[in-house]
Formats: structure tokens, sequence, C-alpha cells
């Protein structure tokens, strides 16, 4: 299971991309890092979906996009036993060329697959909980940009710079309007009165797909939901808190600071519910 | 005059860089675009000391990035006719590797240096001046990445990429809270009675080399300036109203939507006080 990362560019064997890229230049591309399960993509078309939301608030060519990604994902299962990787990252730019902001029409994307080992989790945070932290960062207000998983990630970079301490797995971040919106690589859900509480992601924040997915699973189990615009205080006063994303599924948060929670039932009800899902899915 | 583009990457000939640059990833990065004139680079000290800025704003190694830099300037002037060339652009990048957001200590920066020619501008835009447009696109607020080139450019991307009509040569901007900007790829500077007016940069924006070399050659001119947060009208009411940029230096705005201005007095001295400092930097 320690098979070396494996890169497709562009449907070819390759580890480099061109220096006019304009991923490299402007950020001008999006994302997806997908869960590998026994060589299966979790969740893909939740995965795709959010990269054809993408492809339209970009301007990219979705459908010719969906397509070459489909025969680069069959290229990968050729040339790999997918069994032996955890993460299949995905990443698309607008191409190289055009210059300056402008793009030219007619561009062709730049398709990069990568496949690696699953990260090592030997404190099974899954299961012991996480301790986190409040960022500095705020996050700048952009609908344009909010939601979709893009290439300009500066923001969480600085923000996931801000501690060294291990201990602490991640840092919560709020808008620059002193709104919770997510951790730096996760997103983030709680519990007060058995109501499921989820930040809005519509001015800024990555709509998670995991995220997406558990909140449909939680409504289909009868779990009130409320997405909307919390302060600090409301997450620091809940019952639970959650994080989620693709590669760690949920860890609970059982410190922030002073405060302290235990694993509370609804954490467990959704991590036994998403794990029968990707049993379907 | 038309030698095709060079690209020195890491001091070596290079047109390529690995797909797990953190610079694609995440646009973790910044870059600068310098004027050539007969071989000089125009500037370059303040080009230097925003890069050095934008370093420190992002936590890479400034003094080696700079020694690193001068040795990679020294290389391209022994392997080219920088005479041929117009345009030098170098970006830099936190380098290559890291899992997930979080940059690695010791981490090596990857440096592009790319020359190509000048773009061509046979309608004279620095004399006959140019139509802009307002976008609909709007700066987010970032004090954090406020006025560094950073390489996390969406947003720039997206507002040029809001109008075709290539009679319109720029596209001006607004933060979320409809403060007047920049351009997307230019900064606005503009005159009313006698006042040279300059938008902030503080919480958005990129502080131009040639705004900040304006500013100075106004005020050793015994010009009074205004820096501040301004309205659209205010922009709309002023009597001249100008871009500037490394490689346009200075282009009076002649025409928005339905108001016209003459290039006024104050512009053609400021394009004066360039040229003559272009002569002596």
């Amino acid at each position: 299971m320690n098979s070396p990362p494996f890169t497709l560019v562009n449907g070819v064997p390759a580890d480099s991309v061109a220096v006019t890229d304009r991923g490299l230049a402007y950020g001008d591309g999006l994302f997806e890092t997908v869960q590998l399960r026994l060589g299966r993509p979790l969740l893909l078309n939740l995965h795709l979906a959010r990269l054809r939301l993408g492809c339209e608030r970009l301007a990219l060519d979705a459908p010719a996009l969906l397509t070459d990604l489909q025969s680069d994902l069959a290229q990968l299962a050729q040339l790999c036993n997918l069994q032996d990787y955890g993460v299949l990252k995905i990443l698309i730019t607008r191409g190289s060329g055009g210059r300056g902001y402008l793009p030219v029409t007619g561009m062709s994307c730049t398709r990069i697959l990568m496949l690696s080992v699953m990260p090592d989790y030997p404190d099974h945070p899954a299961e012991a909980g996480v301790r986190v932290r409040w960022c500095d960062m705020t996050l700048a207000l952009n609908p344009r940009l909010a939601g979709i998983k893009h290439l300009n990630r500066l923001e969480q970079v600085l923000a996931r710079s801000e501690w060294n301490d291990p201990s602490i797995r991640e840092g919560l971040l709020c808008d620059t309007e002193g709104h919770v919106v997510e951790g730096t690589m996760s997103n983030l859900l709680w519990v007060s009165a058995g109501i499921l509480y989820a930040p809005l992601l519509d001015r800024c924040g990555v709509a998670g797909v995991i995220r997406t997915r558990l909140l449909v699973l939680a409504a289909g189990a009868g779990i009130a939901i409320v997405e909307g615009r919390f302060a600090k205080s409301e997450l620091e006063q809940a019952d639970e808190v959650m994080l989620c994303n693709s590669l760690i599924d949920i860890w609970p948060v059982v410190a922030l600071g002073n405060r302290h929670w235990p694993t509370g039932p609804v954490t467990r009800q959704l991590q036994s519910l998403l794990a029968e899902d990707y049993l379907a899915c």
C-alpha cells in the first residue's frame, strides 16, 4: 500500500505543467480531492457536480471537460491498480496562454489527475475526536467565488500557517464580518438542542462534498437542519461540533480553547450514516 | 525584436514546473512584471521591494530569494540579449511539497523568470487615451493579502472576462463596500481641482510600482495628493483620470460610459516626470 504517487497530465503520464499555465499564473482553475476505497472513488458524482458548478462560474467548457475526465479515469484504472491508492486529486486549469488576465477563447483546459496513498492518522481522530482553534485570518467575501473549490487558496495557506502544535488538528475561520464559516481544510457542523447547524457558504468558503451529502443524510434521518450565519459564541455553546471533508470523513471536535465536548450522539449517528452511504455509493 | 520567449526556472533554462508546485496547487506565491527598456529593467528596486513585502506576508525567505534572483538576472543577461525583449516576468512560489495547506519548513522556493517582447499598442493609448468601463465584479477585503502581487488572481480574470469589446481597454473595480480600487491590470489615479486622488490599497488591490513612483514624483513636483476611500461618483466627477502599470506607463482615460474627458495637464505632467525618471533610474 506504499505505491509511489502517479500523475496523468492531459491523459498522459507526466509530472510537470508549462510555466505559462494559467493555473500557475493566476490560480485560474479548480480542484477536487476524492477518497478512493478499495479502488472506488467515493461520492464521485458529487465531486463532478461541484466541478461542473466551478466550470460554470469560471466559464470553462464543462461538458468537454467532464467527458475528458471520464476518459482520464478509465486510463488511470488501466495504468495503475487503484486499490493501491487512497486519494485521487483532480486539478483543472483554464490551460496555457493568453496575454494577461483575459482568457483566450478556444483555450484547452489542463487536466491533472494525481494518485497518492491515504494520509496516516495513527491517533484515530474519527473515534477519539480532535482539538481545534480559532484562526486570526478572516475569509473575504466574494459570492462569485464562494462554494466552488478554486485554486486561489492563499487564505487557507496563511490560516493553516498560524499554528504548529500538532495536537491541534484544525483551525476555524470566520468571514470578514465575523460569521463562522469553516475550517482551513474542512467544513464545520454543530448540534444544539438536537438541531444540526451549518454555516451558509454563499459569500465565502467551500461547499464540501461530505457536507453536502451529510445534510441530505441528516434530513433523511429526520434531523432538523438550519443553514445560516452564526457568531462564534453559537458554535462555542453547541452540544456537539464536528468537522468533515472527503479524506477525514467526520472528525468530532472535543476541544476548542477551554471548551471541551464529549463526542455526541448526532455525530456518531452521522458517522454511521456516512459509512453506510459509502457502501451504497 | 521578435525574439521567442525565454524562461529560466531556478536558474536553468526550462519551460515547465512540477505538478506538485504550490504555486499551481494554491496560488501560493508572488509575481512581478518588469518593463525592460534597451535591456534595462525599469524601477527594478521598487519591484524587488514589493516582492520582499510579499515574501514577508507569505512567510517566504526574502533574503535568500532576493540573492537567488540577482544571480538569475545575471544568468539571463548572459544567456540572452536583454535588448531583444520588453517584458521580464518574475514568478515566485513557495516551492513543491507539503501535504495540504501547511507549508513544510525549509521548503525551497521556485523561481521563474520569463522574457517576452513588449505588447504592441498600435493605437498609441498613452497619447490618445483609452475608454474604460465599470466591472460588476467586486474585490473582496483581506488586509493580509492587500497591496502585494500574489498569485490568487481569479477576481481579475473574471473581471477581465466581463467584456470583449476591444475598444474598451480596461475595467474599473470597486471593493465589496463600494469604494473605487483599481483597474483589472492597472492602478487608477484622478485629479480634481488640482489634487491627485489615489484609492487606498490597504484592504484589497495591488500597490503598483508605477503608482508608488508616481506619488513620489507628484509630491516632488508640488502636487497635493489625497489617498483615501472614494465612491464611483467622485471619480466620475474628476477633471482628469489615468491608469498606470509597469508596461503601459500612464494611459489617460478619455471615456467611461457617457462621461468624456480631454487629456488633462496633470496627466501630461506625470507622463513627462515618469519618462524623465526612467532615464535616471
